[in-house]
């Protein structure tokens, strides 16, 4: 197929092509905001596609990241309250820092939003946390420019990935519940969507149960939403109506830290009346009372990774294809909230 | 005195005009890394100033925002870990959004470095979070950017202020803890310099002892970081040292949270033992066993207002000079650390 130029769009648009070039590389404070939308509404019918790497190779670099963060339910804010994503921007700026690079950081509401703003200001790359509908990664390939995604099971190679193994994290977490005695083990967890973070989590669940030769009890899964309140709320249904569960996977420390407060509300203590262990060790799982046993990622570690494999993305010559995701490591961390049970 | 004409640099520069304007617009990617040297020098021989207002009549907004964070001690990395600044920057950036402006975060080591960056990325304004050396708003002063500073007391109505009143907020803290029957209070504080937050803080203290008709006694004020981890130490050393303290105001949560975990270590219990009022109200703070009692401040508002009063300052003429600091509201929130001491 004949790549389409910028002469084309310009004669499409009805404007000189400085004035395309212009708003391609996000100069659009020199021309008005009618030029701005007829250009890209030409770039749009004519499916118009930046030619990144001769951009590249003439060293017309921004060196400038687009990091987007998941906003929260309202979408007034972004979730960077959630210590798990501010950590993962203190590891992505230091690395891209190192490297002369600076970091937009922004919520977005749909792919094609994210398609302006990187267009606008030139992005050399992105990196993508959370999840987000399929429609908005369709949207994401269209601006052309390497991405690392965070959080994502996506298969599609057009995506570099920085991950954990989510259903080995869930397995380990359910095995030390299950080593330490406890037979009936809740989890308390987001959504369970196909392929995703959560689902992986509940599968290692799964597996360590049946591993142990446990029956996997639906009754014992607490799906709503990743957050401290439902924890909450999870706590307080576990104590009232489930006095048998005598210990809970929680599939984030957030939400490990509500069940703590939850069960604390009914007048259950952890870990005397029943054990929990949390997903991430969030810099605030070691200063709670008690310090929360869990699961540790480095997220730090994990951010400067999504930034490094960027760089090296952005570096490397737009033919070569991403590589097989990074998988970054996880381990067990006891702390105290964790009971051995002995048999009575 | 004459204004410095683009002319005039780019003759000392020995580059063209258009040279020049590449550098001052952060076009640095048109031009060789020696033609961006060789500009900049002549810049700062000259003391050529970019001309601001005339660019902005222009329209030739970048929407971009610059956030500075302050690192860690090491500086390695954000301290977006404290959930302090992770608040501020979520309001921050829902408000910029608003406006179709976007942030780039950064740390930053030196003013001068800065200096760099805005001109380099032709930011159209800044919000400075945390305290630096005096030579770091100097040098700020030179970016001619609206910049609206969070934390600081410095007294030059070059800068846009949102802040607290932090004498008050020691002061509402330090008399809560009195109100319920303490009489030895202690202070666990980072360094109490002039001029600082913590000594805003450090005076209310006083003031409240001072009403309340107790001595103010140094050997109850600890001070060294505003950290959990001299938290911890402090908490330690009250319990091993000063069984008479029966009250602490932490001059943030995380410091109260440490101090809670070190008093916990050496077997003394909050607010059983000992009471423990902390500052700020960050998100964690409700999170906690015990729920903390503190001085709340609305510190998503608060970075809110801070982008508010900066798009203010950037759509207003140059001529308008900052007007009066704006003054965030305090709020006592009695939540479960405080313990009235009945008199034996």
């Amino acid at each position: 197929m004949k790549r389409i130029t910028i002469r084309e769009v310009s004669e499409k648009a009805g404007v000189s092509t400085a004035a395309v070039s212009y708003v391609l590389n996000g100069r659009i404070g020199k021309v008005s905001q009618e030029t701005v939308d007829k250009v890209r509404k030409a770039v749009d019918e004519l499916g118009y596609i930046p030619d990144f790497s001769a951009r590249s190779l003439a060293g017309n670099r921004s060196k400038l990241i687009g990091v987007v963060i998941p906003q929260t339910e309202d979408r007034k804010q972004l979730l960077l309250q959630n210590p798990f994503y501010s950590e993962l921007v203190c590891g992505i700026e230091a690395r891209l820092r190192q490297s002369g690079y600076h970091m937009i950081l922004s919520g977005v509401d749909k792919g094609e939003g994210y398609l302006d703003t990187s267009m606008q200001r030139n992005l050399d790359g992105a990196i993508i946390m959370g999840i987000y509908q399929e429609s908005f990664y369709e949207d994401l390939k269209k601006v052309r420019l390497p991405i690392v995604l965070i959080d994502s099971y996506i298969h599609d190679s057009y995506f570099h990935v920085v991950g954990v193994d989510d259903e080995l994290g869930g397995y380990l977490a359910t095995k030390h519940l299950i080593d330490n005695g406890h037979t009936a083990v809740a989890l308390v967890t987001g959504s369970i969507r196909k392929d995703g973070v959560m689902e992986k989590r509940f599968l290692g669940y799964k597996r360590a149960l049946k591993e142990a030769g446990l029956f996997y009890n639906p009754d014992y899964v607490f799906e709503d939403s990743v957050s401290y309140e439902y924890g909450q709320e999870a706590g307080r249904v576990i104590a009232e109506k489930h006095p048998d569960i005598t210990a809970v996977f929680a599939v984030s420390d957030m939400v490990a830290l509500g069940v703590i407060s939850g069960l604390a509300e009914a007048g259950r203590h952890v870990p005397d009346d029943v054990s929990v262990i949390g997903f991430d060790d969030i810099s605030v799982a070691r200063m709670c009372h008690p310090p929360l046993t869990t699961i540790r990622q480095d997220i730090v570690g994990r951010g400067s990774m999504a930034a490094e494999r960027l760089l090296q993305a952005i570096t490397d010559s737009e033919e070569s294809l991403p590589q097989e995701p990074t998988v970054m490591p996880l381990t067990l961390v006891q702390r105290d909230t964790v009971r051995r049970l002995t048999p009575e």
